[in-house]
């Protein structure tokens, strides 16, 4: 009764990346339906082998969920927070019995009313870490309701988590890995390879990326497409793909130096494993295996890697669209070309 | 070099619908690396045939590129909109230059300053319409360029289209099919099917769709898992699926009526195409034929009929979860019998 | 039992206008309990004065009231939707009954399954408009009950309106006057005045505004301080001074030519009346005679004078602390002295 | 050349108050235009001394700025931020060296490419705080640039901070006393002097305040108008108005207990202090004595009680609209008998 849906999927680069959580040469497969995304993309990787690499840093990494319960009053769920917050690490023990890998990072809450929402929030290894987080909650919250008899069950996932929905707590609280992917690229490069310059490129990050999406009410998201690079990376990799929905908030910056140009594409919110569902597949660990990341080491380390490898992707696609955008007519031209 | 990514999938149903868009027991695809997803869309397609079906009304359809441009100030830019705007006829003879399908809805604009955008919103027959859109609206600037000496180009997507991003616009201009899955379920069902009732539901929709998606600081979001529903269906109709992103930004509404219950998915940006990329792969092919949507007749029917298909399956797999996590546990205890 | 709160204020200017809606130097009083607002908003006006002056130009305005009605499902809410939207003209009509002043500009719709939500827009003279549009409101769903059976009334006011609430929906869909207010200041005043140069201007406001205000989760929003003048100004001048919450809803736009600086501030949501609640005291009615706003003339003249100038006394006081921003230190020094 | 602008202000109450923050029947002074906001919000009062007063927590409190830093890089960007973040003690004595009562409480980072963010949070004793804690960002970014050279200045204010803009962070982070103010309500006085019931309560906040403010792309915002009784508040307490903008994004909840109303207002950026700019005004003087917050005692307890009441008032205010909400007709015949 299973059957397989075959999305077509290519390799692009190599990207040259140059640490620090990953270096040299690496391609990365992408599959899509949308096959002008390829070149584009190609575009971009040759680009990072002409200007020195991609840099990766990682800020931050967690996983969360949220439980909500009711109190009688808001004065007992303020009470019951303090309580249990100040019992952090009896919290982290409990958490800690649900998974080898799962280890309380922090607790947030918001109250509204009678009502208090805990955000529990986890670093999970190699996985990205949903289920790993809902089974903590489940064990916490168990154990909250049996510790605080005035606190009722209201429901295991109280959409402060939140996952896979436009909102502005991932970004600010932190979700997944907090990627920075950055490359400085020279003038003549940008001349050659992408029609384009330092100048033209800031000014469209800031007309488009920024006041266009301003505009347009955009949530903590400022970028032309990270969500196409996204699902494609995702898909080959076995990701949970509706997860680019909180991965695409994130944001371009760049600036000229010079006639050159400092380019960079943030990700807060990339959340990505490299094991959980979806990795059994053979292609599936057979891409992720061609990416270095099925190496031993610590756990997490896999997942990082393959974290920033999808952060140098999502540049590489980001700044090829941009620059054809700096030129009248080219976006249509040469997708047209591209999809032939 | 073009290898196939496998995504697993499976058909659910038969989702029992009954109009006025679609009738009658329809079974829907779905890709996706989150299987138990599949036995859950199922529960609640168990539910659609027991409730006399579930009905999908469509308010509305269109599809949107946004262009910028540059005046030399404020006043000039106003002075140019005003009189586009006042020439829309011309416009709409551009954009059907463009296609045999598209025509032009509506024309919106936002000025900041010295900088105009224009969002060309146009229905697009049976495609879900950005490479159409997006030719459309490079017409209408070469046209606009060519009338208004005094305006510049700025970017061919001013992100105030926009596409694939978190952002209020498209709900409230409209972006893809404006489409209401609804169905009033009996106490019995609710019971026996759901191990749930209405006054449950409707107090965790509002607690934790409702309350916890405002604290998370939604936009405009107010579900559970929309995007697990969309992104496998999607998937397996050849549809971009990082369109997800604002295909996810919908409503869930219910309400207890007596002790039955009533219960709605309302999604304002379901972008959906029955031709374009993505679709001339044998198996999606296959998908589309089994749902009914290659029978000939007026442009835009098959991918209305397809996109009230799609709505229904992500009510049976919204209210499926939800009722889940009415009951504590369930969640975590059903969710592992189903992966095993 | 009515006493008084006497709120300092001080006349600011003379700001130099130069059309279209307002000509000429006009000085504007600003209410606040923040004293340094004036010496830092009169720098403001002196670069005005120096540069030539500010442009205003009103890109639209309306005032909107959003009723919320009941159906039995979505396919009812819609059908009635789309009836009542083809007597638009009817409904203009029931709208002419209950002022003079209030014309019906357009009817905008939300549906989530059986709740219908209609946003009456209208232009209201002189007034702000929001006792005239509820009135109105109140009428269109007195109407709609009687014509639509099988529509309930929800509410009078159902938060798509919306008012003094922070929202998209005002920016997108128009409420208040769209105010564009804009500047061309040689470099040799931002050197002596300002104390900047126009690529420093250029930065700040793109790394606060944009960047910053981006990573904050702000809706449509990027400016510095919008709200401080906006208070000012609509204490002293009668109006609902909790309409800053959608008017300081702006964007400061602002960019080098050569070594000059344009700079703009739009204000699409500025809300503003010259008649009203508020207006009938002797100061508030001097203030407004005093800058030409008790002028004969056609209906919503001198609303869209206050409005012009309104925006004016924005650019100023925004300009004046970004300025300041651009140099370390000056910000807290300079406030300091203006507090002695 | 200082006049002063004398906004109409009654006082409204008693409400009854029960602890734990402020107990006992206090009134309050409103100053607003908008007249009937008095009787309205008397009516709320009324309602709090026959329901056995109104309970008002406390959950949080902070004042916050943010600068910004710009790196080569984003990795000596993050790099930076984690040695500071581990210095986070020697931050807290520069912060303390600036003033009597600022103390750091928290710090936070946000970090796009190579610019790095940093919220520094303080409690800053009866103070709203914001000049206390920008001087402290100023010693602070003084500091920074003076330990960590790789790091240039940006801003003083990065609008993270952020003050008096439409945003979600200031919820999320914490920005004024985060306040939940709550009533339970008897049936009777629900029918009595409400003229609604419990039911039809719960179904117009749902339906208003949550569905429609979701529809209107609300940022964290759930309300009829707490703006309206904040703007009175701030005005007559002294208070820099311009805060109702983040003071105003909170949330009503409320639920039926058998035919009894819980009803509930909670603030999360109530932005409130009993010293500071507008508070020599002798008027302004007598109005925070006449409420006791003019006390003795440890500091930032007058504040606290200040911020109390407002949340009170706040809850009398809103309760009384929207009862009168969900009776067709009652809201344009009331307001327009207020009016005379």
């Amino acid at each position: 009764m299973i059957s397989h849906t075959p999305v077509p999927t290519q390799w692009v680069g190599p990207i040259l990346f140059r640490g620090p959580v990953v270096e040299g040469p690496i391609s990365a497969p992408l599959a899509t339906y949308e096959t002008p995304l390829w070149p584009s993309t190609a575009r971009g990787a040759g680009v990072s082998r002409h200007s020195g690499g991609i840099q990766v840093s990682l800020v931050d990494e967690r996983m969360s969920r949220s439980i909500a319960l009711r109190a009688h009053d808001g004065a007992a769920a303020t009470a019951a927070w303090q309580s249990i917050k100040a019992r952090q690490e009896e919290v982290a023990a409990v958490v800690a019995t649900t998974s080898r890998f799962a280890r309380l990072v922090e607790l947030n809450r918001q109250i509204v009313g009678n009502l208090l929402y805990i955000r529990i929030e986890c670093v999970t290894g190699d996985a990205s870490g949903h289920n790993m987080v809902t089974k903590a909650a489940e064990a916490v919250q168990g154990w909250i309701l049996s510790e605080y008899p005035m606190l009722a069950y209201s429901t295991i996932s109280g959409n402060l988590c939140t996952d896979k929905k436009a909102s502005a707590v991932n970004g600010i609280l932190g979700r997944g890995k907090y990627a920075v992917a950055e490359v400085e690229i020279p003038r003549k490069i940008l001349t050659r390879v992408l029609r384009t310059s330092a100048e033209k490129m800031v000014r469209l990050n800031y007309e488009k990326n920024y006041v266009g999406g301003t505009l347009a009410g955009s949530l903590r998201s400022a970028n032309a497409h990270f969500a196409n690079m996204l699902l494609g990376f995702y898909l080959a990799t076995g990701q949970d793909a509706a997860n680019i929905i909180e991965a695409s908030q994130g944001f371009v910056h760049c600036e000229a130096r010079g006639e050159d140009l400092y380019f960079s594409c943030t990700l807060p919110n990339l959340i990505m494993g490299s094991v959980g569902a979806g990795k059994g597949i053979p292609s599936i660990e057979e891409n992720l295996s061609r990416m270095g990341c099925r190496q031993p080491g610590e756990p997490g380390d896999n997942a990082r890697r393959l974290a920033a490898i999808c952060a140098g992707v999502v540049l590489c696609g980001e700044l090829s669209l941009l620059a054809a955008q700096t030129n009248p007519g080219e976006l249509v031209r040469t997708h047209m070309e591209m999809e032939r």
